[in-house]
């Protein structure tokens, strides 16, 4: 599909997207994403990634304004957009497009949330924000997935940029012209690579896409120009970065149908691809005579993606066992965990771990469809069990419930909190849409 | 050349690198490097795209620690070197290293100048910083070019950003493991498109790449970790963004061959490949019996890149004059010039430039050197003049004077701050190399 006003009319179409025009079950679904989202940037803010990157900005904040979720700093909203999308993402445990793989909440919500402290932002115009930088995040993606991931760009990064300066620029009321060159430096700031995955540097990207398309969004109401034509032009972001551009994707039904509708949020604390697995080994692990002792093999057939990205047979620490579907497989089946506690140094070095982990193999089967798996653990004895999982908890078919949202919420949360603030701050969460100052709820989260 | 640890061996190079090994002649480039450099860093100061970039980012800008140059402003060190290298590149007046057609001082002076302010860095010390960042910014630019640079990346914003890491690195005495970490981290920051030539974005590229670069060694000290092999690894920067990688360029002759010693100086403010255009329409307007008024047709012989690059038929601003060989010839042909005053708004609107541009028309030859041109100009009495410049004022067989690099800098900081206050400052800037504390040019250029 030839296509010239691509970034024109994206802009148009955020610039004048009018709150009541939003259908209720998505904006509801912009409040379980902003549960969600918070919950994880909470669970993740005592993590030493965050501590090492505020050591490294502190020394160069501005002005105090923004609080940094759950920690006792407060920063210039464009640090403090960079240190939240690095808190909300760095347990693997926040949201996902499924279409593309996207972790959409991390890029947008960090932007807004710092930028509308003391800027009075209603829950409403927040929640607005919200779904619209969401929408145009998740489409801009489409138009390029999978071919633009397939190449090696780590798509939260390269897509979240838009959805950053579409967000922040809704906010601050750019001006059609100015939204369209908003777009237009997000793109020639679309920047991420996966190689960084299983490093500090891979939550990196949806908070450096956070501070990068606020940034871009600041820029234009300065009225510093750009491109008209960012997305689509023959050197521009689709075609540089991608051989598949389908605009249809980014214009198709604006304001009919929903990407920002379809998020979900993750079970488990790791990459998407091993959910299938967790889930699988988790439902297995009621069905073992005992603890795993007994068991003799361990078999998966996945989708190929799930070997590729996690394919780690050896992890070191528990970042990298975020990538080793094996290192996985074994914690649910020895102790039905998924949450971050599954991923910690420690039990990464756990012999038990290991030697279980060593008795797991995988397969990959292009027929597999992504959330899905199958697996069938030999055992000593020489029984097989066997179990078919055709989609994982937190697909699309089987949605987190808003109570188990909560209950990831607090579980993660209260570790970093204590319980009885997380329970507040959760509680204030579920009703950021009718509240008058949105940003407030981040204040309320200093510790 | 398969190559497995082209990133550490890269950064193990930066951080052993002896400044003592350093041959007069490279470093005497540096110099030339840094004075060609804060002239136009000054040159530019007082433009409109530096005017909104400082508006929009003053709010969020921290401790004022740095100067910007010819300013009144001070901001923090990563906001300052984004500011000075947009100003150093927005009037197209910097250096290029030919072979690449990167800018090379952009992104590396405006990051080590930003971060040495308060830290008493010796002129010895700055000058193996910037000349270490030149050389991995280039040599990673010829690693990928032509190819990275075809797919439509600027290659000064992508290349550059390992420059002001390579750098600033260095000027903060990273480890190994840390520099390696602070590559890898430039690596998944690299960015900028060449859809943006023509506007504001376009000297945003070595401004956020100084910037960037500048964040990533600062993450690295702080230990934030990354990949150890950002450059070479499968999804890294030279097989995401490019279809060629030759890593001989980047290790080869390390310490022996210096590319930042090839670093040439724009004798016009506009992009090179006009040069040669600009160049022979000078020395043609010598031959013409008067100011051009009797010219029928201008034809010019060129390289493919000038039409593909500066192929404007009617640019509607003094930016996008920069880009139009037509407006270049026409202006060079009734005025002689090619300085910033070529390129105004006004003169683009000028009917007398208008008229003879209308006159001019290249043709794209694949034989012509790119620092080449053929002239013929046709004369309203019949007869035709002819001239072939094979190689253009500023490349490497033609290399700027010293005295050149002077009258460049009086001319364009002139403008600026005033002919007694360019004076002292280019005098300071040729004795960089001596100093006891480097950036105290920055501060003494505060207007």
């Amino acid at each position: 599909m030839e296509q010239t006003d691509v970034t024109r009319q994206l802009a148009r179409w955020i610039v004048g997207l009018d709150a009541d025009a939003i259908p209720d079950t998505v904006r509801q679904e912009g409040v379980r994403t902003f549960v969600n989202w918070f919950g994880c940037a909470l669970g993740g803010a005592s993590h030493e990634t965050v501590d090492r990157a505020l050591a490294a900005v502190r020394p160069f904040s501005g002005k105090a304004s923004a609080q940094v979720i759950g920690r006792g700093d407060r920063l210039d909203a464009l640090h403090a957009a960079l240190v939240n999308g690095i808190s909300s993402h760095v347990l693997d445990y926040d949201d996902t497009h499924l279409k593309t793989i996207i972790h959409p909440a991390g890029p947008v919500a960090s932007a807004i949330l710092a930028v509308s402290e003391g800027r009075a932002v209603s829950g409403k115009d927040f929640l607005t924000a919200l779904i619209a930088g969401i929408e145009v995040e998740c489409r801009i993606g489409n138009s390029v997935y999978p071919d633009h991931y397939d190449r090696g760009w780590h798509i939260t990064g390269t897509a979240g940029v838009f959805g950053a300066a579409a967000a922040t620029g809704r906010l601050l009321g750019l001006s059609e012209q100015q939204m369209t060159w908003a777009l237009s430096l997000a793109a020639t700031q679309a920047s991420g690579l996966r190689e960084m995955f299983g490093t500090m540097t891979k939550s990196f990207h949806p908070g450096r896409a956070a501070q990068n398309g606020a940034m871009a969004a600041f820029l234009a109401e300065a009225d510093f120009d750009s491109s008209e034509r960012g997305i689509e032009a023959p050197r521009g972001f689709a075609n540089v970065l991608s051989t598949k551009q389908d605009y249809d994707e980014i214009l198709g039904g604006l304001g009919q149908r929903w990407e920002a509708a379809l998020n979900s949020y993750k079970p488990f604390a790791c990459g998407i691809v091993i959910h299938p697995t967790i889930d699988g080994c988790q439902q297995l692990r009621e069905r073992l005579p005992q603890d795993g002792g007994d068991i003799a093999s361990v078999h998966l057939r996945t989708h190929p993606l799930v070997l590729e990205l996690t394919g780690k047979k050896t992890p070191r620490t528990g970042l990298e066992g975020k990538f080793s579907v094996y290192h996985a497989a074994a914690v649910a089946l020895l102790h039905g965990d998924g949450s971050p506690t599954a991923f910690t140094d420690a039990i990464v070095a756990d012999p038990k771990v290991i030697a279980l982990r060593d008795k797991v193999e995988a397969v990959a089967d292009p027929a597999m469809p992504e959330d899905a798996v199958f697996i069938r653990i030999a055992l000593a004895d020489g029984r097989t069990i066997e179990l078919d999982v055709p989609h994982a908890i937190g697909s699309i078919e089987r949605p987190l419930s808003d109570e188990a949202i909560s209950g990831k919420f607090r579980k993660q949360a209260a570790l970093v909190v204590g319980e009885d603030k997380a329970e507040r701050l959760l509680q204030t969460a579920w009703q950021i849409g009718s509240s008058a100052d949105a940003a407030s709820i981040a204040h309320d989260s200093a510790h």
